[in-house]
């Protein structure tokens, strides 16, 4: 059972991490972000787990309702054409056969890949590899039973949860890298990193395209496109600055009484309203 | 059937139309944009009928299915503490019967005031008089009968879709919020007036509070509140910022390959994260 077009997708979404051009993959939480960078020309958009909880009213780390969480995606999934592609933490499920129901769910909801993260929120230790991995089998069996094509991004959060000895950090996530890889991962997401010499130590020792996060100190786009980098992601990241817009709309409101963070460079109202129209 | 302190909201909200100062009331279209608000100070959030509509996909105009928007209200109304008012366009049906029901659902689902305008999207003409005036009260009446206490923001777009020759709206726009007062309405809201002179005039010639909508012209809050404007609001105004906000990020990243506009006074993430934790 398969949502017209969603073989297609996948297979256009996996593509897209072998070409000789970086993927940039910016990041959404609800129909309108998606659809924006959908008509901004990205060729593919991923969800926010942040965003999507935020969005609902949850913090993020696995704290709203999965269904909830499942709801967002679907509705991420129908309003645009390009492949979307979930971000759903480690999976919402503590074993390897919850998980592969969750990602049964979020394939159903439309999506064509999922991010699957080692990291547990609040904690200073990672999911032991072998549940990991036995994790990413999974999602790749459920998918296959139920005849949908997906695109496994496993993530390793050794750097962003700062894990262990600086100094083991690097042999610890291309460990994991690579044991993700062999179980069935499609592409291997190292956030957390930001030095260039790093990166490209990254991108030689793991054996799979290389997924990084874009923040502030992160090199350009052109820049990780040479070190050899398959796929960049944004995470929460314009979520997160459409918030602090907002702050600062709220402050100018409040302590000045205008509207210039407001109306400034804004898009009008009605070519937002053509921004959603459906033909 | 009320919600725990519903009545209470519903009656702290009313009494901010009563005060000296000026309600500035901010739109939210999700959890998130609402907790902001919250965060930020402001005593009540109404929602915004195309912000929501966007975020679930669809352009304004009641074409988001009702069962959608009300649960977006619902979700909006579990983040925050704060009156949440929500906007439901002309009340998603054709009857005022169809109205009354609508009311009750979005009162279920914790808000304590709603928006109820006379406008028709794509057309030039306005709801019959008698008819919005039916729908006003058969909110009221749905609301009374379920035992919710509600605030009636009732809104003629005479100004707004430019409706009949310009000389004369201003009449129109008085006749129809005082046949709305008569009906049962708690406030007045004529978006489409920026011109300081006209809404000193509206003030005096309607019969209860008046609502403006803030855009780029409008005059600035305290000389609102000098004209005697009860309350303001800023419609999808935000909602419509953040979506400029995110194709200047997607822009320097298509075209720059970099993150300034990504990254510069955001809000991090941590810290996001505690404005969602649940106590």
């Amino acid at each position: 059972m398969t949502r017209p077009g969603q073989r297609e997708r996948a297979a256009r979404f996996l593509e897209l991490h072998r070409g000789p051009r970086i993927l940039l993959l910016p990041n959404a939480w609800d129909a309108a972000s998606a659809r924006l960078f959908e008509e901004e020309g990205f060729p593919a958009i991923g969800t926010t787990s942040a965003g999507v909880a935020y969005s609902l009213g949850f913090p993020d780390g696995q704290q709203a309702p999965f269904p909830e969480m499942v709801a967002a995606i679907e509705r991420i999934a129908r309003a645009v054409q390009v492949s979307v592609t979930a971000d759903i933490e480690s999976g919402f499920g503590e074993s390897a056969e919850e998980v592969g129901e969750n990602v049964r769910a979020v394939l159903e909801a439309g999506a064509v890949g999922v991010n699957l993260e080692d990291g547990r929120e609040g904690e200073d230790s990672l999911i032991p590899i072998s549940l990991h991995s036995e994790k990413i089998r999974s999602a790749r069996e459920a998918a296959l039973a139920a005849g949908f094509a997906l695109v496994v991004n496993a993530r390793t959060d050794v750097f962003l949860d700062a894990i262990g000895d600086p100094t083991t950090r690097f042999d610890e996530a291309v460990a994991r890298a690579n044991a993700y890889r062999h179980a069935g991962a499609d592409c291997l997401f190292v956030p957390g990193v930001t030095e260039a010499a790093t990166i490209e130590r990254l991108v030689r020792a793991i054996d799979g395209p290389l997924n990084v996060l874009a923040a502030a100190a992160t090199p350009p786009i052109s820049e990780l496109e040479r070190l050899g980098v398959a796929r960049v992601s944004l995470g929460s990241g314009p979520m997160r600055a459409t918030l602090a817009l907002l702050r600062r709309i709220a402050r100018e409101l409040m302590d000045g009484g205008t509207y210039a963070t407001l109306t400034e460079g804004t898009i009008p109202y009605a070519e937002t309203n053509r921004l959603f129209a459906r033909t």
